[in-house]
């Protein structure tokens, strides 16, 4: 049956050709598509939960405009895998998220119907609003829909997008996905507000039949449906209650059940013949369609490959980095309660529900709100408390003036939890963390650490929160500590000295320190010996530490980092012989061990440089 | 008049004191307020409609607040030289903005009446969340109240922290300064929004007294009151109409006169009553009191010294980069009408006014809200226009994460004007232009483009639009372009070397260049000589000119820009014998001048250390 789809979806002129199928056709398509969606993800893992939850949203889409001469911007684009299937892509699904393959975001290098770059939350009204501007500017009448969810909308630039929107006089068409969850449970007063209108559908239906029914009788219809507008009773206040949408600029149509072909069509053609700016809510259902996402949305929003009949992930649930900064952030807590935590929609893969349930009164999920969780971070700390932001390293991008400005000027101190540092893999360009070492070092007394064990980290957080001031990161990689040959029993937060008298010295810190001790094991069965200086404290480059270096003959330098603004750089200005390998360009998706091996980071590629260049 | 009044200020125990005066006192008190005001940006620059526009609201909020046991944070606060008038910084507001002087914002080092930094726009509700969240978990009953005007509320910073603090159960009070433009007149449907009440005091003033006349009816008065929501006419949608900070969660309290003492003490004394999050509009007149600056408030926003009877201001309207850089794009958009230009509030200020004029579809003012400029960029590039983005140096930093995800990715081809680049003077340390070098090196493919002259700027813009790719920075300084002995009439856009068969060579680039011009005039009247290499493309460090260079002797590096992530520390990774001499820490204020002395970058002290160290 699946097989059956795939092949006549392969012979299809896509995506015009699905205008010519009936409703019955289009549900059997959409329940073809899901099990497309559940049969790869569980493969390749991706996002299963948002992108079960918009197959419909997708088809309707594609049947009433005409990509890519209309422009269509997912918000984040974790939703756009049925987009994917629909554009001619089918044949290369199973490559999703795979190196040289398709990406789980949309990217306009892959496809002309991905008309704007995605994969970082809160974008897609903005670069629509560019879209629809350079439309309008062309005399081009073609629509620009951007997609939205409730939790990207909770992030300012969407407010920046419509503040400026609403007004533009443009053929802009803002689809708000409103399914009560971003990646945690939404939060915010904007959520409450939206979840308003889901409560009122029968009001919507009402409003729609009486206002249909008024418009089909002549001269009379239109002045009772003024004065309806003016009736007095709850109802109407419910029906024709403003807004925020309307208050902004934006015509508003909604709430449309997004899992209604029928009703999803009518609602878009609607606001494609208005030729203005709208906003269209569609309610949708995160994980539709199979049970164990429906039940549990948030598990399977991001997710590793996985059983698919249970629905067993084959993620274990043991430590992670995240997990032990989580548990040693509330274990601090207990003793001092000072220390706050916060989170913008990431109290799982940050590790922080385990702070969330042991102190809830201090924990803060401000949604997807980076700026605003800095800038409230600075706001507890010139209070005295001791707050502790978890961030993923590329999502810390957005908070870079928050920092500078709201936070290193005053000094003000906190502790940030960079998750997800380094080479990030599947999720590819738009998720690697090689820049925050770059980004942080441009501002004044910033501390890093980038511990690569456990017992690392939880010296780094102890000293980062206790013994330093001002703004001070702790980054660690996603996933599991490792244990090498390369071990001693001494934890330290500045450095670590493997001496093993060699003339050659390899430096490194975080992860890498892993591929560093395997190429270590790996030169020592050649009898081939290297000393290695481990970083923990990032701006440990001080006088004691050069003269260290300064001893050996050759030195190298491994870096998961931008080379501009990276240690190695850095210190390449006091060490002029050091030989860095670092990250030059934009990062694509593949596995992270690949990418090592490609930048040649890896273990195997470590061993085969030293070996290549010294050992010969 | 004005006398007696200061020296009573200063006599008296402020802000406590300030509760005991009558409301005639108020008003005197107010008038003197404002000739102080008058009188001190006259000598000194600064901020001034903003100022005469809150004086009777900062007034009222320590009338019934106190501080510092109630915290108040001022949006940028360039309002809020009433409240240092008020909180006993009389005596040194001769100083404001002078070196070592009283800051034209809000300091904490300053005074503990100042919660928090202030600078940047839109940081007031999150930080004032963070103190009013702090002082919950405290068990302090006392309020935070944020001041922001209708301008800064439209960056997204302020909507997420007002989406988080609706719901927050916190004493914070957000006082909502309408004056119906933020610097240049505002932008967005957001403004319009607000504009409504505005128009509705009327209705408001209406409900208070049917409101109040229907609690003092004892059993009938609340079932009237009930009844009366419901009500069919629409002076009740305009009365019950609810808005969207109710909508989000607040208490709604407004609009206020915002210059009549007694009604913004009693919806202030209301505010405080509620000990929970409240939104105050209040409505005021910018310039209020000072006839040039009530007539034309966008042109008394930030002043330099002015004449105080005439209002004429001392700054000419001659030429300078700002005005070229604006007078250039309109010219080049005359034959290529791809030219799209942006500004976030500053049309005036970064010479865009100019190209407004002349093209006025193709401008876009977005308001405060630089993420949104540069997605909303990345859009225009994406269907092949040439956006062109107006800002200043330290308001860019707000958009990190937009140019590397929404531009850099995709390589997204536009413009931006990085205006008021390096020092900034009295302004001080949130607004110093000596971080963008640093923070757009560490994104990949950006080009950075920093001429020394109008010619070099023009030629840069040229070069910037239609021979490179990407992202292309082009920064210059306030103010105007010097004229120096070292001069050609060659216009490079890469570098430019002045020999003089020294063995000594001095790089340097944009300003600087002029104080490295003074150093190299007054060496030559001591007989000794340079010889210069000015950098204009800062990406152009390439193999030949590393070979020039490196056939000096001694090389010394002068920039104006945060040390980590300058060109210089790039450099010296391949010159090792190169001197920098940059900048390593925040700077405070003090005149340019002044600050380049410190730094040790002015024509002066280079010219001292190039004596000293070379020429003995």
């Amino acid at each position: 049956m699946i097989n059956i789809f795939e092949e006549k979806l392969k012979q299809m002129n896509l995506p015009d050709d699905l205008k010519l199928l009936n409703y019955e056709q289009c549900r059997r398509l959409c329940k073809a598509i899901r099990d497309i969606l559940i049969s790869t993800v569980s493969k390749n893992g991706g996002h299963l939960s948002s992108n079960l939850g918009t197959v419909e949203l997708t088809l309707a889409m594609h049947r009433v405009f005409s990509s890519p001469s209309d422009k269509f911007v997912w918000d984040v684009g974790h939703q756009s895998y049925t987009h994917k299937i629909l554009t001619g892509r089918l044949k290369d699904f199973h490559t999703l998220r795979k190196e040289n393959g398709l990406s789980g975001f949309c990217k306009p290098s892959e496809s002309e119907h991905d008309a704007f770059i995605s994969g970082h939350s809160s974008n897609s009204v903005s670069a629509a609003l560019g879209i629809a501007s350079a439309m309008k500017m062309n005399g081009d009448n073609h629509h620009t829909i951007a997609v939205i969810g409730d939790g990207a909308a909770t992030g300012g630039l969407s407010f920046e997008g419509l503040n400026n929107a609403g007004k533009s006089n443009t053929n802009l068409i803002v689809i708000l996905n409103y399914n009560e969850m971003s990646i945690s449970k939404n939060v915010g007063a904007f959520a409450k507000y939206l979840s308003n209108f889901r409560t009122k559908e029968s009001y919507k239906k009402t409003k729609t039949i009486v206002e249909r029914a008024l418009d089909s009788i002549p001269v009379v219809g239109q002045p009772i449906k003024q004065t309806l507008k003016f009736s007095k009773d709850t109802v109407k206040n419910s029906i024709f209650r403003t807004t925020l949408f309307e208050d902004l600029g934006f015509e508003f149509i909604g709430p449309v059940d997004g899992h209604n072909i029928e009703e999803l069509e009518n609602a878009l053609k609607a606001a494609k013949s208005l030729y203005k700016p709208v906003v269209v809510q569609v309610n949708t259902v995160k994980g539709k369609g199979y049970a164990p996402a429906e039940k549990n949305p948030g598990e399977y929003h991001g997710v590793s490959a996985f059983e698919l009949k249970t629905g067993g992930s084959d993620a274990s649930k043991c430590d992670s980095f995240s997990s032990v900064f989580g548990c040693e952030i509330s274990r601090l807590a207990e003793s001092d309660d000072r220390i706050c935590a916060i989170t913008a929609a990431m109290k799982y893969g940050t590790g922080l529900d385990i702070f969330a349930k042991a102190h809830k009164n201090r924990f803060f999920d401000v949604g997807i709100a980076e700026e605003h969780a800095l800038t409230f971070a600075g706001g507890l700390a010139s209070m005295g408390k001791l707050p502790v932001f978890a961030v993923y390293s590329s999502f810390l991008q957005r908070g870079y003036d928050q920092l500078l400005h709201d936070l290193a000027i005053s000094n003000e101190h906190m502790l940030i939890g960079i998750d997800r540092a380094g080479i990030v893999g599947e999720d590819g360009v738009t998720h690697q963390g090689i820049f925050d070492i770059s980004f942080l070092s441009t501002i004044p007394n910033v501390t890093i650490y980038s511990p690569s064990n456990y017992n690392e980290l939880k010296a780094c957080i102890s000293k980062g929160l206790y013994d330093n001031s001002g703004i001070v990161a702790v980054r660690y990689p996603r996933g599991k500590e490792k244990v090498f040959s390369l071990k001693s029993d001494y934890i330290s937060t500045d450095y670590e000295l493997f001496k093993n008298n060699s003339d050659v010295l390899v430096i490194t810190y975080g992860r890498l320190f892993n591929e560093v001790s395997f190429a270590f094991d790996k030169l020592k069965t050649d009898n081939k010996t290297i000393d290695v200086l481990k970083l923990i404290n990032l701006n440990c480059t001080n006088e004691d530490i050069i003269k260290i270096i300064k001893s050996y003959k050759k030195v190298y330098f491994f870096e998961e980092c931008y080379y501009n603004g990276s240690v190695s750089q850095r210190l390449k200005n006091e060490i002029h012989n050091l030989k860095c390998t670092a990250i030059y360009d934009f990062v694509p998706q593949a596995s992270v061990e690949s990418s090592l091996e490609h930048l040649g980071l890896s273990g195997n590629q470590i061993y085969k440089k030293l070996n290549s260049e010294i050992f010969i």
